[in-house]
């Protein structure tokens, strides 16, 4: 299934943006109106409602860092993202270093603009040092509305993330940690309807505890699931594990109530739904067959539910799934969900993203709050008017998405 | 004439730029081309060849900083520069600091676009110090195949300089300097024609010591002018003063080989050229006349030759000249030259440094050197068949120019 493109599609074009011009430039009176002398204008503006401010005593410093609303209404600041990686983590291709990520970060780029209209530019850093990310991010923040951090590794993104919310005063943003946790529980809540089940009770397990494990189980648990069992290439996590990072020694307290220890095997025997967000092939079918009310279906008979629907299988490993849905399916799942576009339920982070930037940007949000990524998953379960085994999520190209995950966050 | 136009132009647009897509994204199928999985393909093309340069010794380190044939072939790399400013000498307002630089920076980028079709996208750097620069700059460099310094104020600018072209392999050029060097000798070789003297011999004084002006005295006295006097704020650079940085004592021993000592009243009086980057109404009618050969015109009568023709004027100063060109005529210059576009012979940086660029990007050229920018002069005079006192320039929106300066960057 692993189909590969001809690379020539990607050298026909040398890339996937361009920059072009709002502005008309086509006779001396346009250049005398936006170059020199008329473009002192909106700088003079700028630099007067700074000044003012350090007069009132709103800010501080000769050039202070201050988002002024000259700032927004004469640039480009408040419809410019930076999506900045370090490649550090890259697809499921690893550590292949800020350079060979270029392909992916132009890719993010393009999806903003497509589904949101948001003017998006890839900035990939040429380090992996925690420090440094924070400060080039800093030193380059004044062009950008706003910073949608990508594919770096945990831990490093959790402190990265942290460090920039801190220092920044425009919203920051690490897509595979909130969009995939958004999308993630968006799909839940209609799969929980499939079944019959509720999310405060479900048994849940997620394998990965990386970037978007640790996400999905924070996003998860503050939405009411109390029962959540989060699982690395070392088994479970759990508190007497001592081989654990700062984020794995926090959840390893907030996760996992019952205490249970053990293999990935071990965690989901009995489970209620199981998420992927680690490696082709590691769910098993034997393990899904171990899961709760296994082969149950949708637990419906004709118009009427006879009692709880089967497992929930989300197997969002990119670009090959945990397992194959064929397979979930036939073990005795019965709601299965990937990332991928060639089997139905689609759980795609750029159902999330664009939204979510396109109602910061409007809105002038700077925070992102969790409360906002449930609200957005919400609103995005209830585009799905009535959810089956294969519709539980709406499609990437479904009009009028991003406008509906926009209107949260305000 | 300082005429203002109104902010709502600005506010109009938000901004210069956007971001657009070169790619199709209207279908799933085109999302698995350009994005996943499809975009996996370009990344490990990318890591192949860095890897294969590490196997084949040609490079280090684990994610080598290296200029990839695929990483031109399949990113935008190859069409993609930055405007980086620290917005420490923006126009004539000064150090108005990154943000309130922004509107320029945005508008360098539009002239990028309209000139030469090169994407360009502004770095305003949230810092004024040298290494934070250059460390920046560093950092954010693999997405973009050349680096357009602007508006960063001497004499930190020449370390900025240096410093990048020693640590990058992409080019960087600080337009301000060798931008408006190359204008400059370009509107004086056919300024020289015009009154029948030489470069070689003209006596020639540049009011202005800062990134501009000892750029221009560099290119003049390459091109071989011998007698060139710089003067700053404080009056001629020369051997004996105590308060200059280290460029100005450097430049000290390179010009002024009369030794001439005083004022720029001094430095004038019997000069055949004088050329402004430095402020509004620095040079007087008075001291125009006190030029060689003020009043004799071009030196023409009929069809011959009478003798050496009058003063040239090359007032710079943006947006107000160091002399308006009808004062210097009145006080006998026989040509006279400004940065504006409602003056005859508009001297304006963007006939260089679109097509400076795009030869660049077009060729895979690291360094321009000064014999490609007095090569880029020669190109310019030369798009003029007939220089006259109004017409020694091409003009900014005749057609062919940028392709022509590109031309001599191979």
């Amino acid at each position: 299934m692993d189909s590969t493109f001809p690379i020539e599609q990607h050298k026909k074009y040398r890339g996937k943006l361009f920059t072009g011009l709002k502005v008309p430039m086509d006779s001396i009176d346009d250049l005398k109106v936006y170059y020199t002398p008329g473009v002192a204008d909106p700088c003079k503006l700028i630099a007067e409602e700074e000044q003012a401010a350090i007069a009132a005593g709103k800010a501080s410093g000769q050039r202070p860092n201050l988002e002024t609303e000259a700032l927004y209404a004469t640039t480009i600041k408040g419809n410019t993202v930076a999506v900045v990686s370090d490649g550090s983590a890259v697809l499921g291709l690893g550590n292949i270093g800020a350079r060979a990520g270029i392909p992916v970060m132009e890719g993010k780029c393009s999806l903003f603009k497509k589904f949101a209209n948001v003017d998006a530019f890839p900035i990939c850093v040429d380090t992996q040092d925690v420090e440094e990310i924070v400060r080039v991010v800093k030193m380059i923040a004044p062009i950008f509305g706003g910073i949608n951090l990508e594919d770096i590794s945990a831990p490093r993104c959790f402190e990265v993330e942290r460090r920039l919310r801190e220092e920044l005063d425009i919203p920051v943003f690490h897509d595979d940690q909130h969009g995939t946790a958004v999308i993630c529980l968006a799909g839940l809540y209609n799969a929980m309807k499939v079944v019959g089940k509720q999310l405060e009770t479900a048994k849940i397990v997620i394998s990965g505890a990386g970037a978007a494990g640790i996400s999905i189980a924070d996003l998860l648990m503050t939405a009411g699931a109390t029962d959540v069992i989060l699982v690395d290439s070392k088994g479970i996590i759990a508190e007497d594990r001592a081989d654990m990072n700062d984020e794995k020694i926090l959840y390893a307290k907030k996760s996992n109530p019952r205490g249970v220890r053990g293999s990935l095997a071990d965690a989901i025997h009995g489970a209620d739904v199981v998420i992927g967000v680690s490696k082709a092939g590691l769910i098993t079918k034997e393990m899904v067959a171990s899961m709760a009310n296994a082969g149950a279906g949708t637990g419906m008979n004709g118009d009427g539910r006879l009692g709880p629907g089967g497992p929930i299988v989300f197997a969002m490993a990119n670009p090959t799934p945990e397992i194959m849905p064929n397979e979930a399916i036939e073990a005795g799942a019965a709601v299965c969900a990937t990332g991928r576009s060639d089997f139905p339920n689609q759980l795609n982070n750029v159902l999330v993203f664009p939204g979510i930037f396109r109602g910061a940007l409007d809105n002038r949000v700077k925070v992102m709050t969790i409360d906002m990524q449930i609200a957005a998953a919400k609103a995005l379960a209830a585009l799905v008017a009535n959810p089956t085994a294969e519709k539980i999520i709406p499609g990437v190209f479904e009009p009028g998405v991003s406008a509906e995950v926009a209107k949260v966050v305000r």
